[in-house]
């Protein structure tokens, strides 16, 4: 096989010694050889540098994603199979046992692609093409390792296009069941690895979720963006005295009663849109001793950051307004654009409009099971911060 | 009495209407009335509207340290009690009970006083003009709320001479040991209140001694600048193989060894430089699976970063290279001019010269008993990086 050399440009290769995988298109100055998406390509810094290895695929921005630093380094099954069982052998070392990220794409040197751990079923989900055409030897891996009753493909995250992948979902191997009933921390609760969240639900709240305790006991609690109930069901679960679950979805709504009952706990649900709750909760003069802010993404891409801001401050501010006196706030963002800086610069406008001081008593980020490559910033994206809420 | 009546310039509100409670000389546009250090300032923007009033030292860079935005508030023996009868409360709330901070400053709405609680005695630190003329009544609130067998001066801050005060330390209140045992999580711990570090010890690392459960069982762990051994010891307790503790310093390093035989634990320790140790122990082939590194401050002002910044450096990319694959390093900076965002760019930086990639696990802060306010960046001011290190 003729082998596929990329030389890059000047100073290029900066970032990708830091520990990035990923080349762009345009930070390449030439290659040599045979290029076909999908082929292994061997990176080189423009003075001719071995850098690193991996797929190429010429429909994407992003041109390779390494593999490997190692020259050598034979890029097979067994390759990959090491990978897969040392990443999952460091969660479960830290203590993860039923249900947890098993693998975290790049973060875990494999560039594109997600394993998901429900129970005794995989969810993946593949982002790159180097990744889906090598599926069937993966999905070898993942039985051999786990053994799993069936493994579910969530592939249908929007960015796939851009890899020149079709989006789809499916059983692709053994059987899945339409709910699958996991232990999220101490807790039952049935997940829609077909059609929740994410690849069911939010995993990487689960280590979030436990943090709330010193903060929920004997407590009226507000759980707004609630989706299947993590945050709500977990106050209840510490002795929260009332706890109310809002989702603008009736499905999600449902779905948080149903795991009420599967835990034997009583909670509250509404079914509306928060934006505008807050606001009536104001004129009704309501309050809560805490309240939980979990919305999706409001920025998406770079340039959404300044409206998403808005949007953070808006329901920030609205939901300090109804916290009592040295209350809480656990509020959260999973967008990857909102740095951590910007974030608490967003959550003190608030309090500032909202004429309270807000005292930062924790800043936490996305569940150890999905770690953060330093050097890659797209993979810390979850951000929580814990305020306690005083009028100025 | 006349009332002190302050101006500030232009815009000069804004950053005091967001929650800061300092006002700088260079602020001010004009005065009104007697200027007296000690004496209640009332603070007005250009405009005249009224922002709030506090304590006035004309020695200071700092000239006003607000305690009130309520015109009407009266600031007397009452207006302290409650705030530090609040402020404990919300420490009780959280689950501290045996030693912590119970006042923290401007964070808990008191500019200038800190107060520790060890035990059954109360060790308060001074750093305002303003406290240190109402300490006698400060002294009565806290024997009313605590009944504490004695209570502790550590006014030994040279900060505090900014402020036109002397350096001071000693017993205030009833009868103070020289070595004070308290609960640390759940281990014992003998600490030096009249000359350990800070009032005694770092209560402000309580809650990450706990956070490091997951990454020291059954490890062979190294901790770096241990004082007197709250990480080591911790580890110990969670189950390590093996600790070697590490301080510069032989009076902490005795401290450890009889708090590890009041745990009843076997603790290596080492008196040494951590910056050479870490080179010799590269020569010696040396390895170790979890790294904690918690050096004092390197950077005391702003000017001191870029120094700072290559300290940090250098013991993180040293420690790097003592840790077997898949290790952790739980790396810590107790300066705020490091600021998050650049305490992650070190660490990765260090990753990068090691040759390792960074994998964050977790970002933590100071505990909860030390809440940072936001909008006044000087009050949050340690971070904690937990990385697993993988070779590149």
């Amino acid at each position: 096989m003729e082998i596929c050399k990329i030389y890059l440009k000047k100073k290029e290769e900066e970032r990708l010694l830091k520990g990035h995988s990923w080349v762009f298109g345009n930070e390449i100055d030439r290659f040599e050889g045979k290029i076909k998406s999908g082929d292994i390509a061997y990176v080189y810094s423009s003075k001719g540098e071995f850098i690193g290895k991996g797929f190429l695929n010429t429909t994407s921005k992003i041109f390779v994603r390494l593999l490997t630093r190692n020259e050598n380094q034979v890029i097979d099954k067994n390759f990959f199979y090491e990978l897969i069982y040392r990443s999952n052998k460091s969660r479960v070392d830290l203590g993860y046992s039923n249900s947890y990220r098993v693998l975290f794409g790049e973060s875990d040197g494999v560039p594109g692609f997600i394993i998901d751990k429900y129970d005794e079923y995989l969810v993946v989900q593949i982002l790159s093409y180097g990744i889906d055409l090598i599926k069937e030897m993966l999905i070898e891996i993942l039985v051999e390792i786990f053994n799993p009753k069936g493994i579910y493909e969530r592939s249908d995250a929007p960015v796939r296009k851009k890899e020149g992948l079709e989006l789809f979902k499916g059983t692709i191997y053994g059987e899945v069941p339409d709910r699958v009933l996991i232990k999220e921390n101490h807790l039952d609760m049935y997940v829609d690895v077909k059609n929740g969240q994410k690849t069911g639900t939010f995993l990487d709240q689960q280590d979030n979720y436990n943090a709330i305790k010193p903060y929920v006991k004997n407590k009226d609690v507000l759980d707004c963006f609630s989706n299947i109930g993590g945050f709500g069901l977990h106050a209840l679960s510490f002795g929260a005295k009332n706890v109310t679950c809002v989702d603008i979805s009736e499905h999600a709504t449902n779905q948080i009663k149903e795991n009420a009952t599967l835990n034997n706990y009583k909670v509250e649900t509404v079914t509306k849109d928060v934006f505008s709750l807050l606001r009536e909760y104001q004129t009704e003069g309501k309050k809560f001793d805490t309240i939980i802010l979990d919305p999706p993404a409001f920025a998406k891409k770079n340039d959404d950051t300044k409206k998403a801001y808005q949007g953070y401050k808006d329901i920030n501010l609205n939901a300090m307004k109804l916290i009592n006196e040295d209350g809480y706030l656990i509020t959260c963002s999973c967008s990857y654009f909102m740095n951590p800086a910007l974030f608490m610069e967003m959550v003190m406008d608030a309090a500032s409009d909202a004429k309270k001081v807000a005292q930062m008593i924790e800043f936490r980020t996305q569940s150890k099971d999905h770690p953060a490559l330093l050097g890659s910033d797209e993979s810390f994206y979850l951000k929580i911060l814990i305020v306690r809420i005083k009028s100025l």
